[in-house]
């Protein structure tokens, strides 16, 4: 626990590079002071702390009984995908057209070969990352078309966005997962930008990543990449990709999802079954009937995956927000979405599978109050709740809409504590300061006395933005807001990323790969 | 669970009365809109879901065990009360000049006559507070010498700021209690300022409330103004004041905190014995060690009070925050605080107190992402601990030296999001929706199904203050941030303020118990 806060911040002191702008402002002062640089990426969270469970034993059978009953008499639609629909009737399902019904146990027998625990593996091994268990693996957000540049500008994304949160992403030390689609790079043909995506994070950063899931070729294609990157049989027999694949909820899975879902699946790559549920509007207005449609949908999909390849890792996910019955728009950090992911982890845990839901959410234009309010109760439950996988962990803002440096920054900061919480309460005898407490005694202090001077570098999470100077000394620093202060200290980042080393044969024919692949396409951009 | 929130919409539409401001801005429009007006008051929370225990009980034992032994072996000092010295020795403790010295139990033992569960009454009898169990009382922001006002200036507070922070309380549907010193109204002479104080919670709100503790005698006043509003006899038998009695840490109870205990005690009013503890300053910088200290100090203080009257209400305390080493100012909703405060929790369980910690704490000037965030991770942690009386609720800003208008709104706003939270998971025949699923089938939508037209009134929490608009709309309407749309609607529940009704009786007795108290005084300033 200590030693990883520890060494953040005395690298940080170490590190940085002298930037143009770190010289000048007084918020890269502070960053440079309170150990703001980017400190060494630190392993996926082992959580020592318990998970909180809103769900009692009589409402988790309850909502079981319920999806088994949505599976076998409602069913779930497999669109445009002969291929799902002859898998499912081969498996004995009930099939009607594209609906699919399922016997009571199908889904759950199918799921036994899928692993509880396995390893995502990066190009730097140091890196890799336990998806499952006691495991939390912070990525960062993920589709935005947009972003709030560092000039305020609120624009549509470019591949140079793209490179630069990868950058920012790998830097940061309590991001763990390079991530997917960390912005849309908008200004590359549509059908060719997801090998610039692919390639930019394997260039750009050495921790784990996701693949394209847009296509069935374009899942092909990030599988060629990571066969290049890791070899061929390194590929079939270990994961090196986790890859997004939502429902098209209510209750139905189609072509494109299913067609990247039996791509990964086929080469033992992991699949995040995620219904993507807005209450309200893919699901019913209450809990437990959006649980129950949540669980229904990620029995039918994630056990699909096993229908191609068993023992194919497959999560447990969860995209939960609500709308807002006045204007139809999302909305969260609300309460109801924090009790479907709770309870979702809850049906996840029972099923054995590794769970995804939470990060950063929001749904401000801007990195205010409330996107740090909905954001806080967001990453709060996704903690707690004991997620495996917590995609969007920073810098989602307006909704999913816009990737925002300064919140990035701000979220990266907020993971950290998270980090730090999840290692619990330490009952070493040193941590009990018996003697510390019979030296300090009462009515003094323990400001210098010999277990605070000892302890206090890993004692408490030290954060690069927070400001908790005096006013007057916050004023004579220009009076900035928290946002301020992020933006210099992205900038102060970017101007000391370094690339991780990457073989100069591996980065050649990845490049090559990419060339030949843009060359048989036309440019498409919709 | 759903008729809180329902009513509250359902009478912000009615109840406006329109102000100047109102018709003006787009932020007070959409207020109105989004059912922003001050709503009835909700009742206290009573907590359906599960507390989180970050300890198990082998570091329980551990700290009670440290505990004990630093009662014995270490002892706490009662400074300046020959009183309190002579009730010690006689009751069996072995007091050594100030320092006194308990025997194995000794203050557990003394501890079984308090009460796990007490109501505290308010001139309202709909808004009684259950102090224990599994009820959650929301009070505002308590200490502050400055405002931030809604002009935006950072100043000293005034009678002024009191009374409007105790009429919003008054009318934010999410406080439950109108707590103490909302600010210091520093233009009164620091003597005669707590009889202001007092009769404003009573005039402007019929919440329960909080007494002086500066001096004994202020204490007096604080029960002789309750005499008048209760009846003497009713005050004598009834709890009707919960009164801040902070540790004067480490392991030292001062003069003047014991006068006030003293003086509740003995008329059966609640005393909160809250350690007062940065951690690294007034207590070791780990959590353990804190956690050790803190449970001697609440077993000396909280046990003291029924030396003075068996079954006098008293409440375990924790405020809990650490402190930066590079500046020596205070840090809020950092990790440690949190795993301290749980922790703290569960050991009042153990001991049978009702629990204070927590709040909306932050270190930040402004309300920004930082103030939000470090208010977030205090206040998800208050709620999920089983807190049963968090002061700092509302209004909290820059490490309490300021009550922010701003931040008071936005806090309120978190606080029904708590509320609603709380409230946990409904399982009946109606949230398990089966019938809407069946209705809505697969690929279709629920907008419009008969269960969501039902039931979406109750279903989602409404903030009055997020924008969850499009990015097009909310540039429209002025691309405004959460504090300025909170700053219109500050101004709007100000001007739509009415004082509810006072026995004209009661107050022309406490305005002549005042005039006569005030007149017996020199003006003191300090």
């Amino acid at each position: 626990m200590s030693d990883t806060i520890e060494n953040t911040g005395a690298a940080a002191d170490a590190a940085p590079r002298r930037g143009r702008n770190e010289g000048r402002g007084a918020a890269a002062r502070r960053a440079s002071r309170a150990g703001g640089g980017p400190g060494p990426s630190m392993p996926y969270i082992q959580r020592k702390i318990p998970v909180y469970e809103v769900l009692d034993e009589e409402a988790l059978q309850l909502i079981e009984r319920n999806a088994d009953t949505v599976l076998e008499e409602i069913g779930i639609e497999f669109r445009d995908d002969a291929e799902a629909l002859a898998l499912w009737k081969e498996a004995g399902a009930d099939v009607k057209g594209e609906r699919v019904h399922f016997p009571k146990g199908l889904c759950r027998e199918l799921l036994k070969t899928a692993p509880s625990v396995f390893t995502q593996h990066a190009r730097n091994p140091m890196r890799n990352v336990q998806i499952g268990g006691n495991a939390t693996v912070f990525a960062p957000v993920y589709g935005p078309p947009f972003v709030r540049d560092l000039e305020g500008n609120r624009r549509y994304a470019t591949i140079e966005d793209f490179r630069n949160f990868v950058k920012l992403t790998y830097m940061a030390p309590s991001l763990h997962h390079s991530g997917g689609t960390v912005c849309e790079p908008v200004d590359i043909p549509v059908n060719k930008r997801h090998l610039d995506m692919v390639y930019s994070h394997i260039k750009y950063s050495d921790k784990p990543f996701m693949g394209s899931v847009t296509a069935p070729e374009r899942a092909e294609d990030t599988i060629a990449m990571c066969k290049i990157l890791f070899g061929d049989d390194f590929v079939e027999n270990n994961t090196v990709t986790v890859n997004l694949i939502n429902a098209n909820s209510p209750m139905v899975f189609d072509e494109t999802m299913l067609g990247a879902a039996k791509v990964y699946a086929r080469h033992n790559q992991a699949c995040v079954l995620s219904p993507f549920i807005l209450s309200g509007a893919m699901s019913p207005v209450t809990v437990v009937g959006t649980l129950t449609q949540i669980l229904a949908e990620v029995l039918a999909g994630a056990s699909f995956t096993q229908l191609i390849r068993k023992g194919a890792p497959v999560l447990f996910g969860t995209f939960a927000a609500s709308i807002s019955m006045q204007s139809g728009a999302p909305t969260f950090g609300t309460p109801e979405p924090s009790l479907v992911s709770y309870g979702a982890a809850q049906l996840a845990r029972r099923l054995g599978l590794p769970f995804r839901t939470g990060g950063s959410l929001c749904g401000s234009k801007v990195p205010d109050a409330q996107a740090a309010h909905e954001s806080a109760n967001t990453l709060n439950m996704t903690l707690l709740a004991g997620t495996n996988f917590a995609l969007h962990s920073a810098g989602w803002l307006e909704g999913g809409l816009v990737s925002s440096y300064e919140k990035f920054m701000i979220d990266q900061d907020q993971l950290g504590m998270m980090q730090k919480m999840a290692q619990g309460v330490d009952t070493s005898v040193e941590a009990q300061a018996m003697d510390a407490i019979r030296e300090v005694g009462p009515g003094s202090h323990y400001l210098g006395c010999a277990h605070t001077q000892a302890n206090f570098q890993s004692a408490f999470y030290r954060s690069p933005l927070a400001d908790n100077n005096s006013f007057e000394q916050w004023e004579v620093e220009g009076a900035k807001r928290i946002e301020e202060r992020a933006n210099a200290l992205c900038r102060s980042w970017l101007e000391s990323y370094e690339a991780p080393h990457l073989d100069p044969a591996i980065d050649e024919a990845l490049l090559e790969f990419i060339a030949k692949r843009k060359n048989s396409m036309p440019d498409a951009f919709s």
